[in-house]
C-alpha cells in the first residue's frame, strides 16, 4: 500500500475515538490530520479552553478519562472546590487540576501572540498523538444557542447549553459568533489540498461538523479537494450515538435519522446536490439503517465504537469506501 | 481605652505572626490596618502572584500552613506536576493547586480593570482576616537584585534570587523597578493620616518595609503621622529569626543588628536623625540586645513569635512603648 494522507473532520468525544480506530487502521507510515471543532471553546476564569481539541489530544495521547470520554485520568478538582469558596462564577463547568495546567500553558501563549494552532502543536509535544492536530480555526469563533428561557429569548454560549442547562431548553437557532472574520487555522488548506482521503467523523452534524463546514473558505476547500469525501452516520436508528446531536438537528430543519444527517451533508457532486453545497462523495451508515442520497454512494456496516476493535473495523470501513469512491471516479 | 486604629507596615511571613499577635493583644472594637509589601509580586504561567498578601490573607484567615508560614494547609501539588510534564518555565516557583483560584481570581479581576486593593479586599470577603489589608500600591514596584552570577552582572527577580537561588548570590543592589510611577494605594495614606499608632512588623527591614517606604511620597506620610511610630527589631542577636535579611542588609551597608536596622530606619525627629528622613519614635528590641538611636526610645522586651502568646505579648510590648512615647510627645 502506498503512503497515504487521511484527514478528518472532527468534534470532541466521538471524533477522538473514531480517530484512535483510524490511527489503528492505517498503515504505520500513513499520514493523519485532524481538523477539530473550536466552536465549543470558552474563556473559564480567564483561562482558553478547548474541549474538543483537548479530548482528541488526550485521548490519542493516552490521559483521557476513558469512563467518562473527556477530561484528564486521575483528575483532582481541587482548584474546582476552590473557586467555589470563593463564590467564583461560572460554576457549572469544572476544571479538573491536571486539566488546567493545559489551559494555563495555552493562555499565556495566546497571550503572548502564539496562533491557537502554534499553540495546540506545542501541547502535543507533550502528548505524542500519532497524528497531526489542527483547530478549524485560528480565530475565536463560539457556538451560540438561541433558546426561549420561559424569560424571553436569550442567546447561551454552548457550553452553558449544554452543560449547564443539559441541552433542556429547545434550540431555536445556532450562531456562530464571530465566524464571518475567521479563516481555516494554518495548515488547514494545506491538508485538504494534499489529503488522499477526507472524512466527517461521526461527531454532531450542526455544532461540530457543521460548525467546522461553517468557516469561510473551508466548505469550498472540501468540495474542491481531490480525495474522496466520506462521512460517518453519527446517527444509529434514529437516534445518537452519544451527544445530544438529537437536541441539535430539528433547529436546522434535520430529521434525527442517517438519512437525514446525509442529506443534509448532501452530495458533492452538484448534479445530485439540492443544495448545491454537499461535501459527500461516499455515506457510512449503521447496519439496518437506509439512506438514499442522489449522487452519494452508501453503505451499512457496523458503526459502533463499542471497543478499539470494532472502532478500527469501521474506520477500515470508511477507508474502504472512500476507495470504491476513488476508483468509481 | 478608647477605640485605637493601628496601622502596620508589613512584609509576609513574619509580619502575618506578629499581625496575628497583634489582632489578639488589641481591644475587640480596635481596628487594625496592614499595609503590605508588593514588591514580591511575580507573574507565573500567566497568573499574578501576592506572596506577601496571600501569606498575611492565609494567616489571619486560618488557611496558612503552620509548618511552611507560607501557602495554604493541606496543599496539593497536582497543577504544578503538570507543568513540569509540559516543561513549562519556570518550574523553581511552586503554585499549590488550593493556592492557584486565588491568583486566578486576582489575574482575572485584574485583567478586567480593577486596582489591586480592590481585588484584595475582594479575596478577603472570603477570608475574613479581621484586619483590613491594604497593598502599598496599586501600581507593579517589582523588587530585583542585582547580582554577579560569575558569567556577569544580572538583575534577577527578588523570588528568583530568593526561591530559586536561595539566596546564594551575594546581592549587589536592591532595585524597585516601577517604583518611580508608583503611589501608595488607595486607602493607604488616609490609613496613615488615621492612624492612632503606627508599627513597624519585624519584617525584613531592606526588602519589606523598605521596599514599602520607598513608594514614593509614603515615606513623607509616615513622618508626618500624628500617630507614634514604633518599629520592632527583626534582628535578634546579630541574626534574622527568619528569612535571609542578613543576606540584605550588607547590600545597604547596615549592620545586622538590632541596632544597625534601628538606626538606618532612623529617629522621625529630624533633629536626631542622622538623614533627615527617618520613621521611628520607639524601637522594641530583643532582651538583651541594645540599640542607641539618638531621637529614639528603644526598650527590651522578648521579640520571640514562638507561639500566640508570645506573638501576642509582642505586640502588646509595641502598643505600650508607643504610649509612651504619644505621652512624652
Amino acid at each position: 500500500m502506498p503512503v497515504v494522507h487521511v484527514v478528518v473532520l472532527a468534534g470532541g468525544v466521538g471524533g477522538a475515538r473514531f480517530l484512535s480506530g483510524l490511527r489503528a487502521a492505517v498503515g504505520g507510515a500513513d499520514r493523519i490530520t485532524a481538523i477539530v471543532n473550536t466552536g465549543d471553546d470558552l474563556t473559564l476564569h480567564g483561562l482558553r479552553v478547548c474541549p474538543d481539541l483537548d479530548t482528541v489530544m488526550y485521548t490519542l495521547g493516552g490521559g483521557i478519562d476513558t469512563e467518562r470520554g473527556w477530561g484528564r485520568a486521575e483528575e483532582t478538582w481541587t482548584v474546582k472546590d476552590e473557586l467555589a469558596a470563593y463564590d467564583a462564577e461560572p460554576a457549572w463547568f469544572g476544571l479538573g487540576d491536571r486539566d488546567l495546567a493545559t489551559h494555563l500553558i495555552r493562555t499565556r501563549m495566546l497571550d503572548a501572540g502564539f496562533a491557537l494552532s502554534a499553540v495546540t502543536e506545542a501541547l502535543c509535544a507533550r502528548w505524542q498523538p500519532g497524528i497531526t492536530l489542527l483547530p478549524m480555526s485560528d480565530e475565536r469563533v463560539e457556538t451560540h444557542v438561541v433558546v426561549d428561557t420561559g424569560e424571553g429569548v436569550r442567546a447561551l454560549h454552548f457550553q452553558e447549553w449544554w452543560v449547564r442547562h443539559r441541552a433542556a431548553l429547545t434550540p431555536r437557532e445556532f450562531v456562530q459568533v464571530g465566524v464571518a472574520d475567521a479563516r481555516p487555522a494554518a495548515g488547514v488548506l494545506d491538508a485538504l489540498a494534499d489529503a488522499d482521503t477526507l472524512l466527517l467523523a461521526p461527531s454532531n452534524p450542526v455544532v461540530s461538523i457543521g460548525t467546522i463546514l461553517g468557516v469561510p473558505g473551508l466548505r469550498e476547500a472540501v468540495r474542491e479537494c481531490q480525495a474522496p469525501v466520506v462521512g460517518l452516520s453519527p446517527i444509529i436508528a434514529g437516534a445518537p450515538v452519544r451527544g445530544m446531536a438529537d437536541k441539535c438537528l430539528p433547529a436546522v430543519g434535520v430529521p434525527t435519522s442517517a438519512e437525514g444527517v446525509g442529506q443534509h451533508y448532501g452530495a458533492r457532486n452538484s448534479a445530485g446536490s439540492r443544495t448545491g453545497d454537499g461535501v459527500l462523495d461516499g455515506w457510512l451508515v449503521h447496519n439496518g439503517d437506509r439512506a438514499e442520497i442522489p449522487g452519494v454512494r452508501v453503505r451499512a456496516v457496523p458503526l459502533l465504537m463499542t471497543d478499539a476493535g470494532t472502532t478500527a473495523a469501521m474506520a477500515a470501513a470508511a477507508l474502504a469506501l472512500a476507495e470504491e469512491c476513488r476508483r468509481s471516479a
